[in-house]
């Protein structure tokens, strides 16, 4: 096991009507605020009336900006920064999911910082200060209610990059009624629900030795969301199969399950080229991604995918050609997908190998010039793993 | 699953040698502080002059108290109340395990409390904000290291009670170096391991409906003590199953995994009797309480025990006779403690019937009149598992 530290400090508020108390615990920070929202279903379902209703009664003040996309806008944060610098706003509500929080995040960073807000997503700066972000949840998958992570897309360019600060970015209260999430559509269920298992997976890839307590903790989240979002396919409205879903969603990012291990992200990297040149939803892009990345590097630990697939998905251990056990899991997660009406294959998706090389190059455009830790891709591999998901 | 809040800021600082860092993270706080340990194996060691040496390169300053036993006792708490309150020292330094951390906990919350400390153990009041804590963990049992919760035991009438106040009493930063865990015998790391199974077990069985995540949680971090615990104690030196320990000692009570269900801890109700009249070391006498309390409750709900039984301990799922796989489980987890040298029966303790009732008697005296949730132990039921664990 590997050093580490680890804090979080989110206040996490899990239950029935719980957006009724965001209020109260607005009003402890601020009285002036940033309301931040996405397309409007927050809108259509009242839920952002009930925010408000309940900020009016704490006292606190808003001022409204909505419209936040999936791929969330480096243009819409700019924007956010300069209303809360203008009307003197000092904490940002995001009511929504992994996007409306993600871009919260860049805001709350950007308004006390002198230069570019971008900046802190190409590396060239670190937030050493950030507004406080609340969050009212309504979709699990991105697991930012209680990250230090936000990953925002520059439209000049379609750059998707992300900014990890866990000293300053974690939010300080995160309401999450999963009754909220029962009005998602079943694909947007399943897209988060892939999300929520890359997550996992990222992590649970890894060359860090002697990690079998955390390994055992990813192994069990992997299995609740694989129990659970059938159920809630099969009956969207089964609100107690919803909650678990909900929660596996927040503790699958809060960096927990990670510790003392070093993850992969190479899946997370390259599916944001994907979804940066095409728009893609970021959970339907690491359903294509994802299993195509375990094939090229499953010969790196046979063992490490052999325990997977037996441990998560059930498949019989075979000792004598555990080559065959850990493909097996490999199969089976792919099946899990395509069950759950995710694409993958780029084909489902209408992407071709048109920018196959634009992409690779871009995502291996960092200094490091590879993107993974469980095995280094540059981008011939890149390219390879592209053709795998064709 | 049950709605919950959950919030714990601890910031776990986890790797070999963590302990040089206890000066810059204590001057955060203080420059005046109550350095408080046990019967001096951190002294011996030679861990104590590493903490002074961090704490003076720190500008720190320090009042020693040593001395707390297992068990700790109110008198000793008194004494570091009025030590703080004298020397006007505003942070308490935990250097130990469960003991001293709950000790330092009870002084920290009696500090700035008008009345006597044993007010909040009692129930008769409640802490409305306490001294911050620091701690240098030093035995994997407790988890009182990010845990809010402190059990003190007043000489006075052999009473041992606990108290939780997740609010005040988490320490604000706690180091975990697992090197530090390698001179602990393997009979004192057997303990501690009981008692983290405890806390699992206290945890996972519970009359909450839908917990399907958190049941595997608590599955997962069950088996990591199983799978490690003997590695540690064929080989104590073995540092890497003890980190895989430590962790899952930390895990096992900072109560993330209890979220949305109710725990039992009847077991821990009626230990702290047992231990309070005979001043038994707390995971021993829960090695021997606990078997005793499953088969006196495990009807309540076969299917859960049948669970645990196939999920925790591999036994075969028998649905046929499910009971059977249940009672299996029992029996495992006995064998467990029994090779690993912990005494499952009460005459390995030297306890006879005598005090049976006055222990029931004083499980029970609270208002409620019975322990446990999962099922709700009067005295009389107290007796029969006593005379179960004989």
């Amino acid at each position: 096991m590997d050093s580490f530290i680890f804090q979080n400090a989110t206040k996490i508020v899990f239950g029935k009507g719980v957006e009724t108390q965001v209020g109260s615990l607005t009003a402890e920070k601020s009285h002036k605020i940033l309301l931040h929202w996405g397309r409007g279903s927050a809108k259509r379902s009242g839920l952002l009336d009930r925010v408000k209703s309940s900020l009016s009664a704490s006292g606190v003040t808003w001022i409204e900006l909505g419209g936040v996309q999936p791929n969330p806008r480096l243009s819409l944060v700019q924007e956010g920064i300069r209303l809360c610098r203008e009307q003197q706003l000092d904490f940002v509500l995001a009511v929504g999911g992994g996007s409306v929080i993600d871009s919260a995040k860049a805001i709350a960073a950007g308004v006390p910082y002198a230069g570019n807000v971008w900046d802190f997503y190409l590396g060239k700066a670190v937030p050493s200060r950030a507004l406080p972000v609340g969050c009212v949840l309504t979709i699990p998958a991105a697991g930012s209610e209680s990250s230090g992570s936000s990953v925002i897309t520059n439209e000049d360019g379609l750059l998707k990059k992300g900014l990890t600060c866990n000293d300053h970015l974690r939010p300080v209260f995160s309401l999450l009624n999963p009754e909220l999430t029962v009005t998602l559509s079943v694909k947007d269920t399943a897209i988060g629900a892939a999300d929520i298992m890359s997550h996992l997976m990222e992590r649970y890839f890894t060359n860090s030795m002697h990690v079998d307590f955390s390994d055992r903790l990813l192994e069990a989240t992997m299995q609740s969301v694989i129990h659970n979002l059938p159920r809630v396919l099969n009956d969207p409205q089964n609100e107690e199969a919803r909650a678990e879903l909900m929660w596996t969603g927040t503790l699958a990012h809060n960096d927990l399950f990670g510790m003392g291990r070093v993850g992969d992200w190479a899946s997370h990297d390259i599916e944001h080229e994907l979804s940066a040149q095409y728009d893609l939803p970021h959970g339907a892009g690491l359903a294509i991604v994802f299993p195509a990345w375990m094939k090229y590097v499953y010969r790196h630990e046979i063992s490490r995918f052999a325990q997977w697939a037996h441990r998560v998905w059930g498949v019989e251990a075979d000792f004598r050609t555990p080559e065959l056990t850990a493909l097996e899991g490999i199969h089976r997660l792919e099946k899990f997908y395509q069950q759950a009406g995710l694409p993958t294959r780029l084909s489902e998706v209408a992407v071709n190998d048109k920018y196959f090389d634009v992409m690779a190059a871009k995502a291996t455009s960092s200094d490091q010039k590879t993107v993974g830790q469980f095995v280094k891709l540059d981008q011939k591999a890149i390219q390879a793993i592209f053709k795998l998901a064709q």
